[in-house]
C-alpha cells in the first residue's frame, strides 16, 4: 500500500509495519461497509455514492435530482467536505434531510463515517440515500461505503483525458455522468474521444452526457435511478 | 491523524500504533524535504510546486509558462500522475526536460519522489523546476517537497466556494492563481467573492487572475518568478 496515504499503491519501500497497518483500515473499512451494505438491505434503501474532483458539480446535480425525485420517494443525503456546512444547507434548502461529514484534513469518506451519518438521518424503508463523497478523484475509489452503486461525475471543463490519468476512480464506477455539458460551445472538449477514454478504463459504466444549470439529460439520469429503486 | 490518509486529521479513533505510523510518515517526508530544498539551495535552484484539482489547467499553464521563460533561464519539469506519461510528453514537446512520475492509486507526490526525479533530470545550476503534483486539492497540501514555493491554481469553473471548503490547500498557498479566466462570460462566478474567501483562508498569498487559454495574466505570473529566481 501506498505509505503515506492508507491507499494500496506500490510506491515507497513499505515496512511490513506499514503494509500491515494499510491492510488493518481496509479490512475495517470492510467490515463497516458490509454492515451498512446489510442495513440498507434490510431497508430497501438504495444508496448512491457520488463521486468526483471538487467543483463538478455533484450539490447543483444533487439538487436538481432532489426536485425531480423528492415527491416519488423519501430522500435523504450525507454530504462529505473538509470544511463548512455549506453543501448540506443547499440540501436541506430543497426540502430534504441532509447530515453533513466535516473531514477536517481527510481526503475521502469511509464506511464507519456513513454509519454514524445514517444513525444521525433515521432513514426510513424504501427510500434514497445520495452520499456525495469529498470532492477528490483519487482516494474516495478505493473505500467501500457500503453503497449500491457508484456514480462518478466527470466535468467536461476538466479535460477528456482524466479517465486516462486518474484510471482507478473510473475504472470503480458504475456510471459515468459527463456534466456541464451546456459549456460545450466554450470549450476545447472532445466529447467522443472522452467517451472512448472511459471505455478504455471501464467498458461496463454506461455513460450519460448532462447538464445540471439546463437539465439536458436529468431525465435520463432520474431514469436510471428509477430503474434501481 | 486520519487513519485512512497519513493527513493529520481528528477522524476515527486513532490506535496508538497508527497516530505512530502516522508521525513516522511525515517524519520521514519532512527529512526528505529539507534534503531536497539543500540541493536546490546549493545549486540556486528556484522549485515551485503547483496544485490543484484535477483539470485546473496546470499543464496547459505550464506550456505557456516555458514558452515565455525558457529563454532566460534553464527549465525541468517534475510531472505527478497517477497513471499516463502524457504530461511530460507535452512539457517535452516544449523544449524543455521532463520527468513523469506515475503514483499508481497514490494521491500525492512525496519529498522522496522528488529526490529521486531531480536524480534523473541532472538539474543545472541558476535553474527553475516546476513540479507539478497529482490532481488533488487535499492530500498533496500536507506534503512538504522541499519547494520554495507552494502556488495553487483554481479553475474559476470549480465555484468559488472551494478556498472555505478546502482551506487547508488554501491556508498552504504561497500564490493563488485563479485560471480559466476567459470563461468568465459563461459562468455564475464571482470573483470578488472568490478573492474574499481566499483572504478569509490566507491572507499572506498574493492572488492573480489568468488565463492559460488567452494568455492573460500570465505576464503578472512571469513576472512573479522572475522577482524570485
Amino acid at each position: 500500500m501506498c505509505t503515506t496515504c492508507g491507499c494500496p499503491a506500490p510506491l515507497a519501500p513499505s515496512s511490513p509495519t506499514l503494509v500491515h497497518v494499510g491492510q488493518a483500515i481496509l479490512a475495517k473499512n470492510s467490515d463497516y461497509a458490509q454492515k451498512n451494505r446489510r442495513t440498507f438491505a434490510d431497508k430497501h434503501i438504495l444508496a448512491v455514492n457520488l463521486l468526483s474532483s471538487p467543483g463538478s458539480g455533484k450539490t447543483s446535480l444533487l439538487v436538481e435530482t432532489i426536485h425531480r425525485l423528492k415527491r416519488a420517494y423519501p430522500i435523504s443525503v450525507i454530504e462529505g467536505d473538509q470544511s463548512t456546512q455549506r453543501d448540506a444547507e443547499r440540501i436541506r434548502a430543497s426540502g430534504v434531510a441532509a447530515y453533513q461529514i466535516n473531514t477536517g484534513t481527510g481526503c475521502h469518506l469511509d464506511a464507519m463515517m456513513i454509519a454514524q451519518a445514517c444513525e444521525q438521518l433515521t432513514l426510513t424503508e424504501k427510500s434514497l440515500l445520495f452520499i456525495e463523497n469529498v470532492g477528490n478523484l483519487v482516494c474516495p475509489a478505493e473505500f467501500d461505503l457500503g453503497e449500491a452503486y457508484k456514480v462518478v461525475v466527470l466535468s467536461i471543463t476538466e479535460g477528456e483525458d482524466k479517465p486516462l490519468k486518474y484510471s482507478p476512480m473510473f475504472h470503480a464506477a458504475d456510471l459515468v455522468l459527463l456534466n456541464k455539458m451546456d459549456l460545450l460551445p466554450h470549450l476545447d472538449f472532445d466529447v467522443e474521444l472522452c467517451i472512448k477514454n472511459i471505455k478504455r478504463i471501464n467498458q461496463r459504466a454506461p455513460i450519460l452526457s448532462i447538464s445540471a444549470r439546463d437539465g439536458s439529460g436529468l431525465d435520463e439520469w432520474t431514469q436510471w435511478i428509477r430503474e434501481r429503486v
